[in-house]
């Protein structure tokens, strides 16, 4: 089916869902969660040969991903992403009278998402873009990641077949394959918004063609990061082992290949010899046992490697390897170097690699965090007594999520999270791609001035017939 | 001055700024108030030179303006836009074990604020960008319209010297001047969000300027409208009078200069010869006294409806005339021309000039308004016993604001207020520019994960002692 009829279609279903009752929408995201449950080891088996990924941590993203259908399911159900605001009619209001109005969020339209390479569940068909799209109302024509296809087209199966039997409207998702299926989503007038989670070079791409529309649309990127993390001298002399194996742990988990592995690692001038030493020895027994995901994304590694390896001023202290899966790689460079090549604070590489950067006091650190492209996440260990006022605001300025003693690999899906930040993290910052808040991502508000009660949606009615939280006359219910 | 001067020092302004405690904050929102009251009427003066606007009517917009200030400062205060949301660990979470993680949301930085030509007060030097800007914690700096610079100028020296005296930091508020200076805030890295309100093609330029950037930021334009607005067979056989008078009346309000001018009327066909007639009768004798802002908007206005006038099938009924101030002008033209002549529902004439579109029913009309561009209101004149749903539907998928036997012009600033809209009306559909809301385009998320208390910024740490309110695991306080 060409994307225009897939577009035309979805936007059909758009047309149908967006008047659905929040109790039947949200027991659409249960039903696909139960499809994907009751289809776990065939959805497993299938991702495993296409990705590489071991059976354990599928089956965990696997989860992840049900949990987050359900969460969604149950914040549709609660109703306050609504942000139904009802401001009575007031002869005395101070800029003159008021008259009765009422906002409500709708859902946006069609929107396009793009799965990313590494997490086929989880950001890919049915994963959390997807999620709260439905969530808000929206339909969803999904552009499958050309490295799982045949889970993207299984998973759609899956949920279609699942979501026809709840009494959905067809074609409420939908899939696509294709890089010029891709762009063309991104530039069909029915599509209303875009959520991508990839690289910042076919992300850019995609959002220069999504803003140059005649209609611009909101792009929801998340681009790439590279995830500064601090060590305090004090962290480091105080606990050397746990912040060294835990840096390892990380950096190697699922081969690097997570968008919020920690890349730098900045570290007080006086220990960085010993961290260098107990790094290095810590990688000269490290074996990864999984291969990265394709051989694409596995050259492009050891290409970035390469880049970084031979900027000026940066230090081998693991070198890695070019085997698949490659070896952990560690360089090191001395702040004022960084300060010099930007490259060294602007280089992702999407495997396990990292610089280790050391300083010499605060204000230097300071100034190299806000040199730092925008980052999904920023860690700093150290002591209980230490001021680290100054570090966490510069860390604040430049990150989505911030994290102490701890690292950034692993992102609950919560009320409280934020997948996000400045650009390149993304292209959005005020947003964020997982936890509830991401269905704010596709509704945009609608006010209705002096309609009579029963004109009004259910959520705006006086009687408040969906018991929906509302904010009345600037008081919250 | 040169405008990266200006930014430099926006950004010192806001890197203390966004530490201010939201008392203190929300007190330099009330001085700005304060400080327009006590000049106003040298501001009133100058502006009535600058914009021909009369006298009252720019009192009413100031009231409008020290109104907004105080109300974005109240909710300041109350802190709900902070959004703050706090996770406790969970070692029992769906997903596996959750980690403490709150969020709060932090301001974005410098902000380039850019005047409207209609507004002089409301949406300029100290209007809603500003003070949303402001309330949310960021710096601005406000490109003065050409339109009516003395004004912009002793408008920034009477705020200026207000906040020095309150004790805020020195350039918190900035203006510029110049179309050049307007692109290179646009341009500048530390500026990180545009508030703009003003035409199509200039607010178009801007936006692909910003998008442009090697670190694309948000762009929240208000660009432009034409307000359909539709009369149904019975609403007009039931009150002729009420309907005309009140159409002409929003129709010539300000000489037809706002954005919300109703500017389409959708009318059944078995009524419109009667509705031509009558708006022609009250035409004959419409004077408007006032001339338009200035001779740029005056002839940009003959252009627009000169390109109307002679659009294919399209007959005038009123012709206007090319004084200044205009008399208005009123056009016809049936839906099924409409339909194939675009233009007709694309063309802003920004003046008192309107076309009447005749309807046979329910289906034309809601093609007619899908085929609309994206639109700040949409207005529906009906009976209390018509089924008018599908009409209201349509229009919400096109509009920010729907009104029901109202008009259009007069934007109240309440909590439930969108003065927003799908492209072009806006840039960023999921915002307004009016209302309490408007703060909400100038911050973004940090979340902070396992921070011990004392670290966490004041809205998150346990004991609540901004007492703002918050979600705690899900709940809301």
């Amino acid at each position: 089916m060409s994307v225009d009829s897939t577009v035309q279609n979805s936007h059909e279903a758009f047309l149908t869902a967006r008047d659905a009752r929040l109790a039947v929408r949200a027991g659409w995201l249960d039903v696909v969660g139960d499809a994907l449950e009751q289809h776990r080891n065939d959805l497993v088996d299938v991702a495993r040969r296409e990705t590489h990924l071991p059976e354990k941590r599928l089956h965990g993203e696997l989860t992840r991903t049900v949990f987050q259908l359900r969460l969604l399911g149950e914040e549709v159900r609660e109703g306050t992403f609504l942000g139904a605001t009802i401001d009575h009619q007031d002869p005395n209001w101070g800029m003159g009278p008021r008259p009765d109005i009422r906002r409500v969020n709708v859902p946006v339209g069609v929107v396009a998402v793009f799965g990313a390479s590494n997490f086929p569940f989880a950001f890919s068909v049915a994963g959390g873009d997807t999620a709260s799209a439905l969530a808000a109302g929206c339909s969803v024509v999904h552009k499958i990641h050309g490295g799982h296809e045949r889970l993207g087209v299984l998973t759609a199966e899956v949920v279609g077949s699942a979501l026809a039997i709840a009494g959905a409207p067809p074609n409420l998702l939908s899939v696509v394959t294709g890089r010029e299926a891709g762009i063309g989503l991104v530039e069909h007038p029915l599509v209303k918004a875009v959520g991508f989670t990839g690289s910042v070079h076919g992300g850019r791409a995609l959002f220069d063609r999504a803003v140059s529309r005649p209609e611009p649309i909101p792009f929801f990127g998340e681009l790439g990061s590279i995830n500064p993390a601090i060590i305090t001298e004090a962290a480091w002399k105080n606990r050397p082992d746990v912040i060294a194996d835990g840096f390892i742990s990380s950096l190697t988990l699922g081969v690097g290949q997570f968008c919020t592995k920690p890349g730098l690692l900045f570290v007080h001038s006086s220990v960085v010899e010993e961290i260098k030493q107990a790094l290095g020895a810590r990688l000269d027994s490290s074996n990864l046992s999984d291969k990265m995901l394709n051989e694409r994304i596995h050259s492009g590694f050891l290409a970035s490697r390469g880049d970084v390896a031979r900027l000026t001023g940066v230090e081998t202290v693991a070198p890695g390897n070019d085997n698949d899966p490659p070896a952990p790689a560690v360089f090191a460079t001395s702040g004022k170097n960084a300060a010099k090549t930007s490259a060294v604070l602007e280089t992702e590489m999407f495997g396990p690699a990292a610089v280790v950067i050391d300083y010499d006091d605060h204000d230097e650190l300071v100034g190299l965090i806000h040199a730092l492209p925008g980052q999904l996440t920023g860690t700093i260990h150290s002591e209980e007594n230490e001021d680290i006022r100054s570090l966490v605001q510069a860390l604040g300025s430049r990150c989505g999520r911030l994290l102490r003693n701890g690292w950034p690999t692993g992102v609950t899906v919560s009320y409280a999270q934020t997948h996000g930040g400045p650009y390149p993290a993304t292209t959005a910052s005020g947003s964020t791609s997982v936890g509830t808040s991401a269905i704010e991502r596709f509704v945009r508000p609608v006010s209705y001035q002096d309609f009579d009660d029963h004109e009004l949606p259910e959520s705006l009615r006086e009687s408040n017939p969906l018991n929906v939280r509302r904010r009345v006359d600037g008081e919250w219910s």
